[in-house]
């Protein structure tokens, strides 16, 4: 693919707003080596880590909570939280919210089924 | 620095609305061999481009101006732009834009003073 064919504006609460499904993550952008990814969550994942990635995660829309062994961590709207590759995490949106995560892998799409660590 | 110790939940636009000096970028995050970098900026920086890196724009707050050899890109809020390694840019911002960014390197630092390309 051409640089210039991929120069494009992306509204990313659009992108987000009009995705259908709950944890499955679409790619919108790439660059240096990772992938921009927007999903939209509710309910709870169930605990696992990415061994060979961080996970970085941007609030968009709503609110999220990072479960973590070690506690939980509160995200609200304009937040941003990287999970270090290997730290078992469990994300839960008791409301709908909207994400926008960078790393280098899909670890979740419509395709691909929902991975193991997806309830809902 | 451990992991434990890098996790904390970032305020992205309170950071951002801290920074005191514009096109400044400041470090918030360090993921998979990229920063995640906030900055201000109002005004026009000069044309130039990024050989090694591609430049992935987030407008949180007002709206930025990409000015490219093809043609000007609007963004506004909860716009995303990612400008690919090699290819000339010129941003501008007729009043103040709060930017995420992220990228391999740091291309504007307080310490390190102005680079070439920025004007204001």
């Amino acid at each position: 693919m051409e640089a210039m064919e991929r120069m494009e504006r992306v509204d990313v609460r659009a992108v987000t707003s009009a995705l259908d499904e709950f944890w499955s993550q679409q790619v919108i952008g790439e660059a240096n080596g990772n992938l921009f990814k927007v999903a939209k969550g509710i309910g709870s994942t169930n605990w696992h880590k990415h061994d060979d990635e961080d996970e970085v995660f941007f609030v968009y829309k709503g609110r999220l909570t990072i479960q973590l062994r070690t506690g939980n961590v509160e995200l609200s709207e304009g937040d941003m939280f990287i999970v270090p590759r290997g730290v078992e995490h469990c994300p839960r949106a008791d409301d709908e919210v909207h994400l926008l995560l960078v790393g280098p892998t899909v670890t979740s799409t419509r395709e691909g089924g929902k991975p193991d660590w997806s309830r809902k």
